[in-house]
């Protein structure tokens, strides 16, 4: 597939920010979780920050909560390196593997796109206790991307 | 791998119900979202009542509304075939394709486990807008089974 | 996303044949190891032929064999249901899970086409030793349809 | 789940190809494609040279032969990493997105043990035309551990 090109400068966290609350005004409604920590270009860094709905018993943290964390963390990255017209991206496959028991810690999720075509882009994310070095769980996920992301 | 009896005849709704409530006091802290319809062996029906939390400007139904709903009734169908010594599965992997833009109704997933072993079980599962006849969302999974579960 | 049209009526498994010998001269260079058995709208079933190339020590079926007729069905079932102009169809992803040790005898592909949109198509195909009841694998995968696709 | 300890130091390339040669005699009976470039600790690089048997129409490399060559070069990681006990690991899911149209030239494969438990390994690898910086084709894999690969 061709591929698009990428804004001449990735945004800024605060530009995706920007972006995200605009389009889901809604987003924060029960507290803002997600938290944008930096963005480059085909990359992200995302934390979620610990709080009780993410906690199942044991103190472990739910699955549900890490496959938002890493489905957001992508959409992310995809905007801080299209800009806003990627704002339409949506989620066509997520794969995620969850990989050792987390602890009762923020996440932290590290987004690497690996690939923009003209339909679909393919990115891969590592989720991490906050700090302990080996991931506990890693994603791939497929975007479909919208058109008008065409530059 | 060899392969685990299920139990004798399979658990009932209430039964599946009541293993989860005791397990998760807390599950359905926000109010009853997700509601068991019908179990089996080796299959379950799980219905995702529509919700503020579960949707997206535009009407539609977000992504992790859907794996929440996707895992949450493969453990189902697990502990209705293989009763509450499965209590302890845990979620490996899931593999989930976004088929269709849902509609702004309640979200039915149907599951097929495909394999029970040892360690491991893998099961399917489609997601339906409510009496609409193509899936919106189809996913893969497998689960741990816990060493307590082989009987 | 929008639907495809199928064909008609579906193709018959002589008319997938030759569209497939026709495309692809050589395919069958080392002996047809790869028999349509039968198709269908958005179905199709495909044998392996036991041979020494798809064979492991110890009497089992390579992974690679498996992935082969996985992906080779899949392909079939897409062009018995929209017929010859699906013939560039690529696979964008294709996952398949091991699910218990292959018996060594041929094994049977079943294929349902799960939905085919303008871009892409999404299906699934278990894998049988024959004369067995269980999957030994499973298998999901996205195609690429070609924008002649379209009818 | 606990950790595997890999062998004190990581095998050689000339180790690896030892121990598989000596599991698998007949693997190169059509002549030696798939050549291991390089092993560390939870890594490997291993070339697909490009054959006849692997090239499409239009010059392009199957999706087959790309699949194993994932397949294998994990297996590669595997041994290098955890020493001849590792032979009899098998693999449990492969997922395979394919990202470009390859070249017709030989294909790399560089493979990153992300996690090795007692039950199961996970891996992804990076498939390369030769020569070029953007991966053709990326895949994650889990493989089922043998008992005995605990040290």
């Amino acid at each position: 597939m061709s591929t698009l090109s990428p804004v001449t400068s990735p945004l800024s966290v605060a530009d995706v920010t920007r972006i995200i609350d605009d389009a889901y005004p809604g987003i924060h409604a029960g507290g803002r979780r997600l938290v944008i920590e930096s963005v480059a270009d085909r990359a992200a860094r995302v934390r979620l920050l610990l709080s009780e709905r993410s906690i199942r018993p044991g103190g472990t943290i739910s699955g549900p909560a890490m496959f938002t964390l890493a489905d957001f963390s992508i959409y992310v990255a995809l905007l801080a390196t299209l800009g806003a017209s990627a704002v339409q991206s949506v989620t066509s496959n997520l794969n995620i593997t969850f990989l050792m028991r987390p602890e009762p810690t923020d996440v932290i999720a590290e987004v690497r796109v690996i690939r923009i075509g003209k339909r679909l882009s393919y990115s891969e994310v590592n989720l991490f206790s906050e700090g302990r070095p080996d991931a506990i769980a890693h994603a791939t996920a497929t975007y479909a991307m919208p058109p008008s992301t065409v530059k």
